[in-house]
């Protein structure tokens, strides 16, 4: 097992990872020893992993209730948060309740937001069971629910007590969203770290062959990144938003086919290949690092480009209006070189046209 | 003027009292220039001041969107709040949108519960219209709605970046809601500072037939109060308990009763004078000051005793199952002298009985 501290003074805690840690009472006892947990997770995590975490949760001394919530991103709503309430409100549960998050990123931002707002904020714990949330939406504390007029559009920072990322939980996962993880995870190594970049490089076979070792060292290398880029700017103002590379356009993608359609890990997927092409346009990044990145998203059977439907001038508007458009200009997130990720609002409109162009399906 | 700093490290901010504040360009514009503002506010309030705040925002280079909501206790809730993200996500609001919450408790909860989560936070000023929300609500970050099974239960500490007091908008008060603002600013003199206590006594009918000076001297005060126990204990870990002074008791009558029979200001009166009682019961306050509480209570219009519906074991119950009972025991704030109020979680059943049976109408 691993642990990863995440550094932020008063709010700071562990990420450990590793496998079958989620049964594991002493994962959970100083957390939850002689106070109330409520378990929140779905309908389709539940049938695999629920007795197991409630148990634990058990013998680590706790007076643990289950709240079983539909699955999917249509289920991240303010209508679906309000069953937490509801159901914690009727188990009596107090300032002292933790809240244990078991699933992926939508459970973990949908429960930690109920977390952030319960009587103005109890504990959590994230419980991530997928590649993504493991290296993504469990680090960093951003919560929220989706609005019809966007996503996330509703939410708080509020970090965990504690987050175990247990691999095993990733046996389970369909090979669909197991590539999608691997999008962030290979996000992680593009914009901090050209070792680790390599590393996937070399052992992308083991990560889709479900490997634990090489899975463990994933997650624990992406945590690691992550982690340190959110200890450097917790509230998102500056630093952070190199973790956005490739959500630029991925975002377009996604909000411009229906959400839905493609999932957050494919858009992302093609939304770096476009980055990296368009790093390589504005002369920064050689072309042969470019085509390293594609190649490296192609072997992990991720999209390499943006559908057909989507014309260059859907994707400018569509990233236009992305909230993190400041102030009305786009800020793209680019390479300067392999591992140094850098924000530029000042990108030629023709240059972004050529990459759309270039990396979109025929 | 007065300026009154809430000193909380980056989240501190100013209180400014006085009259005529609302329509002054000057007391928004560092904050709102060249920005998006949007106005919140009730139908109520709406008719008498959302024309004068409006313009006062736009002179001030505010782009300014106007959200009207229902008013009323029964309006705070997570539906209403919902109405406030359609309208901010219908005017393309992002994260650079100040939000202004221009009414009383209510609506400076629930906009400011707004602002804590529209896009994970955005910046809001409070414009309190009512003499609690002036002299309570206004300070200390606490946001929140209510949901079925209990006020304030979904929530969260959001601090504003500007209050402006207007004495002046106290002129359109109902006198019932006048009286009851002034419950909470007698309960800052009797928790922290004899000498206001004295200076209320004296200046009980000025403050009743809303001179503007002695109004302007008693938010000041009251805020001076309020902003020094919460820049102590901001996320109410400690000292801050002790703003619920008649809290225990008075939220029993609330919702002893049902939420409206009361409002806040007379349960929370009823509640001092109660807790007064309790406190010279335990032997630590003298007779002589408890009398001095439930004298000034019943010169501003207040309750001195609970509803005689309310029986003794009623009132146990509701203690036990409110929020700040810690761990299944019911904690007083109670008075060691006049100006130190104290928690005491060891109070002597018997001796509250007491307190019950001498503190509510035959």
């Amino acid at each position: 097992m691993a642990r990863i501290g995440v550094a932020l003074g008063e709010r700071s805690y562990d990420i450990e990872v590793g496998s079958g840690l989620i049964g594991d009472p002493a994962r959970y006892v100083s957390h939850v020893a002689g106070r109330k947990a409520a378990l929140v997770t779905n309908t389709v995590v539940a049938p695999h992993y629920l007795t197991k975490v409630a148990s634990a949760l058990r013998s680590a001394g706790a007076d643990a209730i289950e709240i079983v919530l539909p699955d999917g991103e249509e289920a991240k709503t303010l209508q679906t948060l309000n069953l937490v309430f509801d159901a914690l409100l009727a188990a009596h549960c107090d300032r002292d309740t933790t809240i244990v998050a078991l699933g992926g990123g939508v459970i973990g931002d949908l429960a930690g937001f109920a977390a952030a707002v319960y009587q103005r904020g109890v504990p959590f714990i994230q419980v991530p069971t997928t590649l993504l949330a493991q290296v993504d939406s469990s680090v960093g504390g951003k919560t929220a629910v989706n609005h019809p007029q966007g996503k996330n559009m509703i939410g708080s920072f509020h970090q965990p007590v504690a987050v175990l990322a247990d691999v095993s939980t990733l046996a389970t996962l369909p090979e669909r969203e197991l590539r999608a993880g691997l999008a962030e995870v290979i996000k992680h190594g593009i914009i901090r770290d050209p070792e680790f970049f390599a590393w996937l490089e070399a052992n992308l076979a083991k990560l889709l062959a479900r490997d634990a070792a090489a899975l463990e060292h994933a997650v624990v290398r992406s945590c690691q990144i992550k982690a340190e880029v959110v200890a450097a700017d917790e509230r998102e103002t500056g630093l952070r938003a190199i973790l956005n590379f490739g959500h630029t356009f991925g975002h377009a993608i996604e909000s411009g086919l229906g959400y839905g359609q493609w999932v957050h890990g494919e858009a992302v997927a093609a939304g770096m290949v476009m980055a990296a092409d368009l790093s390589a346009r504005t002369g920064m990044l050689s072309r042969d690092e470019a085509e390293r990145i594609r190649r490296l998203v192609a072997a992990a059977g991720l999209p390499t480009s943006g559908p057909a439907t989507l014309t260059a001038n859907r994707y400018l508007d569509l990233m236009a209006i992305d909230k993190k458009a400041a102030r009305g200009r786009i800020r793209y997130v680019l390479l300067e070189k392999p591992g140094t990720a850098v924000l530029r609002s000042d990108v030629p409109e023709a240059l972004v046209r050529q990459t759309l162009t270039a990396c979109t399906a025929a």
